[in-house]
């Protein structure tokens, strides 16, 4: 079962997606990025890729998009912060980035 | 050439739009209209088909996804407002939601 993330849970998961480039709201209990691409192609191609993944998980972003750039909110409204399943998928996000 | 819209171009382009549903943010000579899908399958889905009129057309929209919804908001960058690009996107998106 989906739960917020403990202080522990936080540091194993979270942490290394600040060091990523991630951003951590902490009143909201959110994380947040952006992310830059060559143009729309580039940018959609990616939300496309996303879309799957976040489809699948059934765990969805709320997310931007104006050309070339995408930026990503990722909370579990579930649980009122933030679980695995938004460290999960901001993974993937970062993977699908680097491919 | 694209151009910002005249007072009798918006009263034929932007007026039909309000009607169905578009608000005009005056100050930044916007136009935005959120709709609402039955899940994120959908309102991906009609992002995608979007995108594609998007890209062809070469004007882009600024426009945010959270679940079943879908946020647009359109103005053309290059004249600083509202062109005839942007009625012709919006009535593409209404379009397709319609589809």
């Amino acid at each position: 079962m989906t739960e917020k993330l403990s202080d522990t849970a936080r540091k194993s998961l979270i942490d290394p997606l600040v060091a990523n480039g991630w951003t951590v709201d902490a009143e909201a209990d959110r994380i947040a990025k952006t992310y830059e691409f060559a143009d729309f192609t580039e940018a959609f191609a990616f939300m496309t890729r996303a879309a799957l993944w976040a489809e699948k998980w059934n765990h969805h972003p709320d997310w931007s998009n104006s050309y070339n750039r995408v930026t990503i909110s990722l909370t579990t409204h579930d649980v009122g912060g933030l679980s695995s399943l938004d460290a999960k998928l901001a993974r993937k996000m970062d993977q699908i980035r680097e491919d």
